[in-house]
């Protein structure tokens, strides 16, 4: 392979580079192998004894979904610490932090009244998390569809008393399904505002979803105190498929809208904390972590299951496998990233004397294939990073990209932590996110270990190595 | 590995270039940037309106799973060739292809007949393809379980008279899921023959998936001519966990087993060709291909429904997009690739005068996200191949590796054509391989269409260039 390297022809080099072993610098060439057989080691280990998968089937088989605030995300809490505990980490402690306590209450229905052509049909939809409730006898209006905010401003004339119907599809020709998500997202984060600007009653919002199905997904949406509040739902991509064709073929459709969500007093809830405290430089630490709430879909497996079961697992395997880091790798699990990010902040704020928070890592896209890492630093350390990719390239989770990071460990990057995202297969994601779909059944064990693993290996390095 | 590497501080350029987009040698920086785009724009439509899934669900639902010789394997066939004829291919015609016919029978059964501590205890299992039946009555013996042929031999005064129990389970700490099955497979082909060997009645054998669940998964065995020929069954990971955990408990457990499966005359059936015929060299070929037949169990999704709408929808994407390919491009689905290759020994055997097979590309590691293409050729033209890896790493599907192929083009590659396998994720393609696991709803569409794209994109490229 080194005859390529003297012609000194690009793409031979880049070709022989992709299918070998990359090089670590400034680490010495012994270390860079014995790094190399361990990563190797802990990948193996992980696929043959890994824990991550029992982790999750108990979070989400024992507790299931966990909105903040409510009785499961307290019992998520006590679960995390338990297990913690059982797992032998050092210092478990929870960290308190208030979050919001928004409950769906026990009725939320919607159908279309007597289309001329259908009569009335039953819709799928779901409130999203943080609306108010119709009025007792739900809302009866018109429906005026949009695809867009300015859409709905040019249309605006026709909006007042209807229910807004917010409908712009993913774009499925985006390679990347976070893309599909963030191009549509703003309908339902800002409809109801958008919807209540123009006189409309309500906020129905197509679901965040590419795939055609029945199933509503819910996810954070937010008022504006100088504009009134309506109520907001999702429904299904299929009801809205529907919903949509009828609007078309009669003009106007009457649709009714009951919901019964309400948003109570915040209540006290906790992130978990517990670590392996570092041999050498213990108040140099790393953050592993991911968000133990979750919506009240569901049993959010992939919505953030994963990521609370990769941190944990991650402890567990280094522990188990008798590696004892130099640096402190804390696992945090993070509560209310959905409706408020109060954990995440909580953890940021508090001080911790003598401490220096040295990298945050965060799993928060879901329990798939690893594909690599996304990092935000500074480029001196992104490159100290990013020399580590040679390790995972036998598990194809090599790309190592600049930007990525993690909802609940943002506020840690805005005082200058570097902040590191598992990237991961993504394609399945917005299949499950923050709906009834998103359960154990759809991780599969060997994927859910492997990214347990890949943190595994990152951690431990840059607790050996420093950052 | 790569000290020199090392000294030319390569880590940095490394990473440059992986954060970039690769250059193609010797191609123009012009062409190769055209190309760049056209990959995309191919990508891009193949999520957007891509129609792989549609062709995947009309196979798997209204033909269903189509073993050699069977009714639905007859289906498959006129429903190929009427698919390649709608879409407008060149040149859609049948190859004649004689096939084994093989057939389960109305009824399998087996149970733990009066275990000491648990009475009679039904267990799922299904016939291995090819097994004969047993006698009408059923075979009823005690079992002698091993791990291995070596430990059969060990073991071979015990045998006689016997069920041998080949309970080896995949060794899940193989990075690679077909490892895991390399190194349990022999127990499923060559088992029977082991069996009879010592003396042995009948083979069980532990089913091929790293997953512990109790659905059978069958597969091909065979016979030997010079040894007696006895009955095969693969027995759930569930029930293989129970048998084992029963015989170290009680020493003896008797098991009771029918089959009435057998193998009937060969039938006529065919390989479906189609082509996208070459504008300027029409005579040098390119082969895409999966494979249309599948086991009796499920509905062949990802096993090989997968490869074929793979094979199809690459045509029909280049085709609708307009592009019009210099050499010819060729979708062949491949008859008998699970018991037999009867398909692939004769799309290779048949005289084509004239004509040169310039590559042959198969699909058949399931509909899962790709990674890339495993090539099977002389160095020159792996690194012609390998310089377009650049195109893929948008989709990060950019790692192009020596070795790998297909079954169904292995006999093409005898003859000295190069051969390509679309590499894709792996891990779970073993949870539902040869099993009623194996249907439309473990495929995801954005996987399936990338893999379409993917195939699409490189034999496009390998038409316009040549190899």
């Amino acid at each position: 392979m080194l005859t390529q390297l003297n012609k000194l022809s690009v793409a031979l080099l880049v070709h022989s580079i992709l299918s070998m072993t990359l090089p670590a610098q400034p680490v010495d060439t012994a270390k860079a192998r014995e790094y190399e057989l361990l990563a190797r080691k802990i990948f193996s280990t992980g696929l043959a004894s890994g824990k991550a998968y029992e982790l999750l089937t108990e979070l989400t088989t024992r507790v299931g979904a966990r909105v903040s605030g409510s009785p499961q995300a307290d019992q998520a809490v006590e679960w995390g610490k338990r297990t913690m505990e059982r797992l032998g980490f050092d210092k478990v402690h929870l960290e308190m932090a208030m979050v919001p306590h928004w409950v769906r209450g026990p009725l939320e229905e919607a159908s279309i009244v007597s289309s001329k052509s259908l009569g009335n049909v039953p819709l799928k939809i779901c409130a999203l998390g943080g609306s108010i409730a119709t009025p007792e006898g739900g809302i009866t209006a018109e429906v005026l569809e949009v695809k867009s905010f300015e859409e709905l401003q040019a249309q605006k004339d026709k909006a007042k008393g209807k229910i807004i119907f917010f409908n712009r599809p993913f774009d499925r020709s985006k390679l990347n399904s976070f893309e599909m998500y963030g191009g549509a997202v703003n309908q339902r984060g800002q409809g109801a505002v958008e919807a209540a600007k123009v006189g409309g009653v309500a906020a129905l919002v197509r679901s965040m979803t590419s795939r055609i199905d029945d199933v509503p997904h819910t996810g954070a949406m937010g008022y504006v105190d100088s504009i009134a509040k309506v109520p907001a739902a999702a429904i299904s991509t299929v009801g809205a498929n529907l919903l949509d064709d009828l609007l078309n073929k009669e003009g106007n459709v009457t649709v009714y809208l009951k919901l019964t969500c309400k948003t109570l007093p915040d209540v006290e809830s906790a992130n978990v904390v517990g670590e392996l405290t570092g041999t050498e430089k213990p108040d140099e630490v790393i953050v592993v972590g991911g968000h133990l709430d979750s919506w009240d879909k569901g049993q959010g497996a992939h919505d953030d299951g994963a990521g609370i079961a990769h941190s944990i697992e991650a402890l567990r395997l280094l522990k188990d496998m008798g590696l004892k880091p130099k640096r402190t790798i804390r696992a945090v699990l993070f509560i209310n990233e959905e409706n408020g990010l109060r954990g995440g902040e909580a953890y940021a704020a508090k001080e911790r004397p003598g401490e220096k928070q040295i990298a945050a890592l965060e799993s928060d896209a879901g329990g798939f294939t690893p594909r690599g890492f996304g990092v935000s630093t500074d480029s001196v350390r992104f490159e100290k990073i990013a020399r580590w990719a040679y390790l995972f390239e036998p598990i194809d989770a090599d790309r190592i990209r600049k930007g990525g990071g993690g909802a609940d460990i943002s506020p840690l990057a805005r005082k200058g932590v570097p902040q590191i995202g598992l990237r991961v297969d993504g394609q399945r994601y917005f299949d499950y996110h923050h709906s009834d779909n998103d359960t154990i059944d759809k991780v599969n064990e060997r994927e859910l270990e492997l990214g347990a693993a890949s943190i595994a290996t990152l951690v431990y390095v840059l607790a050996q190595e420093g950052l």
